[in-house]
């Protein structure tokens, strides 16, 4: 860990966006030169009742509509309107960790040690993180670049516990002849995603993933986030399991202040063999929260 | 209603995105067009417990931590890991109308009918509109356009009640020197949003906003969105309250299918003077909902 | 329905309690005289997360810790606090159809025909029923009669699917030599019980329950209250399935106002050959509720 | 704290019931021997949206309608029902602190210290306490003694801040003619609940209610559980407030192992004169849950 190229020191105690600060108006307009068409290409899931998760630490997603139309036109009424304005509404109860979603920095700790030092006692508060929460995380315009280590590996997806090596990204560059650039935002394609919500059973069951090597290789390159179309970007069960849990996690947030976005969705990409594209993500400011859903989009 | 440019007949039966059709390639290639120097403006509130909130319809937003780091290190050393990786996530419960947020078509009825001429009855179901819900709406990249109607006034904010009516668009637009093109997303600063947070009773008391026939001006000219520094984009008390309810909601959403965003933050670009700029916001698929809470940015 | 005892008649039009109106202070006393050694039995499982539920209509429930002790101490040193008071507390989300739980007779219609001749379009609003909900029932203590038709059928449980006749709860009764009385609530045990949250594929695979005939028998002598050891009471599939649903709710709750108490748990008195009992349970008086989770007590 | 009859090892290291032990066959006969004629009085408040709360532990209460008859018989018809059962539930997100209700052991801490010597660090689990949650709580059903201290200081209510001391019990009991038995349960009327869904700003405002010594001098005398109609039953703000917080709730719950319930309806106990009653109350087995909302009941 003392090693690593983005250790606490290198924006400062108590900072809070770790390599986002890498998202310099410069970046944005160098992602931005990627679009050519303008066509949008959507890279999240639809989420629903039922939507995988890992439990119990990722708890259920239930959403039920309420108030309705026929409801708020009689209230209306009896208050004599005559236009029949019928409003629908609905609850949703979450975790932002649900569907297509990203990571807050605070979302995973070493021990007691969160990103910037900050002591996870101290943080942790009942109503949402004091540091590190996700309405800390600047939008994001930059350029993306696809890793289809799926494709290279010669099949559409690898197997749960396939840990994903340096090796393995460095073969999937070279045959896509891309290099990553300080700013960008790795998606890692493993074709894991196609079990989402067909058997989710399966999706749960383990993931191929990246293991801590090449999660160490690929934050030391300057990304800003790293995404896969898994749970956890990481390969569950992991190359030392029980005894080291969720390593990738610990690095990429806690040690080197790098976003993970996880269930990312890259059909279109792969099919299309769109490589490098322009990159946009932007969380919901959920104040203290540890991550959010969201819904990037790759423009080109 | 009739006359109305956006008809349901216009994009034919039974359409489910209404004016977004108008976002084409080339209209996003228009809006990137507006970005100079890569600076990305944040146009959203932080959303918080305690958020404001229209009762009943738009009911509380809670949010908890949990699990925690804590929780999560004692649990997986009962299981054998010696590396202590925390984890924590929280919990939310909410509508999707908190903070700035989108509507989606189905949120708003004329009676039984709502935009496509889809049947309320049958298309509110328990668990989540069967038809127009937000997961249909496609990602906007386009123009935005600023409308400082409050500085037009002279003022640093319209009162409560007020309505901004279509000679006042289109004096604020003549001072910027600006005309509403198809497929931009309108902004409307009433400079009422400076009340959100700091005085929520305030804040929800009533709101300055469009009226009915500045609705149907701002449609007719083939904005795919109309965002508003308020809680509801409309005047309220309405012109004809309480005989006549929301009218602005059911032009927009169930006769136009043009989607209304609300509570956006434009303090930057109005401060700035800056009155076209990119404007950019994909709202989360949460399926069947009736609206989002988004994080739009300008990009200049 | 027309020749059922318990027509809406019979109480008087908007009625809002049934047979709870033979809940009189002389069938508390009579219920109160089966008391002898002052011994309580618990008739309730507990409800934690993973419960069994019946998907979609009873949704998740869930249960997290929050706020902590050690967050409200922190909040509370801050402003002074001397005496480290730790608070703790949590959120639960669920439907009161979770657990062993009482149906509110508004919990179930015939069409738009609610008991006591309300129409569910008009009663059922956005936040709570407007009649017939939980709060009106009165706290039940009266004598509780066990029907073990489990044992009458000679083995531990019967299997799902079964229907319990008439005839099946005859010989039961026989066997104990217990007669139903008005103002009891009766206790019908299957067996089926022994699979909730020991098995909860099977448990809500199916189940052995009444069917219409036996419902009608029960609620025609008079009864207060029906519970088995189910998640539905009635047999499930249902004996006319798919073309007839939910037979024994709609008799129960919407034509003889006889409420449903479900996933009873009655091991101990059926090991001790206990068929009658001091019943007592009160539920919640959630405003406009359909239902509640209770935790019903047998004294002996 | 050494000083206290309950202290810690009366009942062992590691109980989990505290006083509750005193709840024996022949304390539950006594109190039944207070029933002459079978009446049952209703001792709690109906729960609704908006119910009061200490913000921000206490959490809000919310309740919505869904699924519903309507949509159900919709889902219903399409997979070939023809009887039209309709059936409402609702989905209601808590903390257990609302409304009548009471308090678990667990819920207080005096530092990382619980009831019976329990580690709060290693007793507070994310998905509930590990210990001294409510299902350990036995069902009541004991003598329930009033102690109208409102009355015996000649008013309708005591204002809040008013300290209910020593004396004051005394001289109640004293004028009603009672005295504390071990196993009873103390309802204390200060008649500030008449603020309760009347006047919640005012209700919340502060309290009267016991003093910490009070609290001590009544778990001296063998109570199980100590009522009150406020919130929180101990003055507020406290004596030496901010120095010290909610020592009555550290006394009773994490010292004297006695149950505390709060807003408690005794109006109709009060008005009639009745200061002795049987009590009846019992708590769901929400597992691991900091404590319950109830319906207490007095019969008569």
């Amino acid at each position: 860990m003392t090693n690593c190229i983005h250790d606490h020191s290198r924006w400062g105690a108590g900072d809070q966006i770790g390599a986002a600060h890498l998202l310099t108006p410069e970046v944005t307009l160098k992602g931005l030169r990627n679009v050519r068409d303008g066509e949008i290409l959507d890279l999240s899931h639809v989420i629903e009742n039922g939507a995988p998760r890992m439990a119990p630490n990722q708890s259920p997603y239930h959403m039920q509509i309420g108030p309705t139309s026929e409801g708020s036109i009689r209230r209306r009424r009896a208050i004599g309107a005559k236009n029949d304005a019928g409003t629908n509404l609905e609850r949703i109860e979450m975790t932002t960790h649900v569907g297509t979603h990203i990571d807050a920095l605070g979302h995973c700790s070493i021990g007691d040690r969160l990103y910037g030092g900050y002591s996870a006692a101290e943080t942790v508060d009942d109503f949402g993180l004091i540091h590190l929460g996700i309405e800390h995380m600047p939008p994001m315009v930059t350029r993306g670049v696809l890793i289809d280590v799926s494709r290279a590996d010669g099949g559409d997806f690898l197997e749960a516990g396939r840990g994903v090596t340096v090796a393995d990204l460095e073969k999937a560059l070279a045959q896509s002849k891309v290099s990553i650039q300080p700013g960008d935002v790795v998606c890692i394609n493993t074709g894991w995603g196609r079990f989402f919500m067909t058997d989710n059973a399966r999706y749960l069951s383990g993931e191929p993933g990246i293991d801590a090597e090449a999660a160490r290789w690929l934050t030391a390159q300057d990304c800003v986030a790293i995404a896969a179309d898994n749970m956890a970007l990481e390969v569950l069960p992991g190359t030392d399991h029980p005894e080291i849990v969720m390593p990738v996690h610990q690095h990429c947030l806690a040690e080197a202040g790098v976003h993970i976005i996880e269930n990312l969705v890259m059909d279109e990409l792969v099919e299309r063999e769109i490589f490098t594209f322009c990159f946009m993500l932007s969380a919901l400011k959920f104040k203290g929260a540890t991550g959010c859903p969201v819904r990037p989009i790759a423009i080109i």
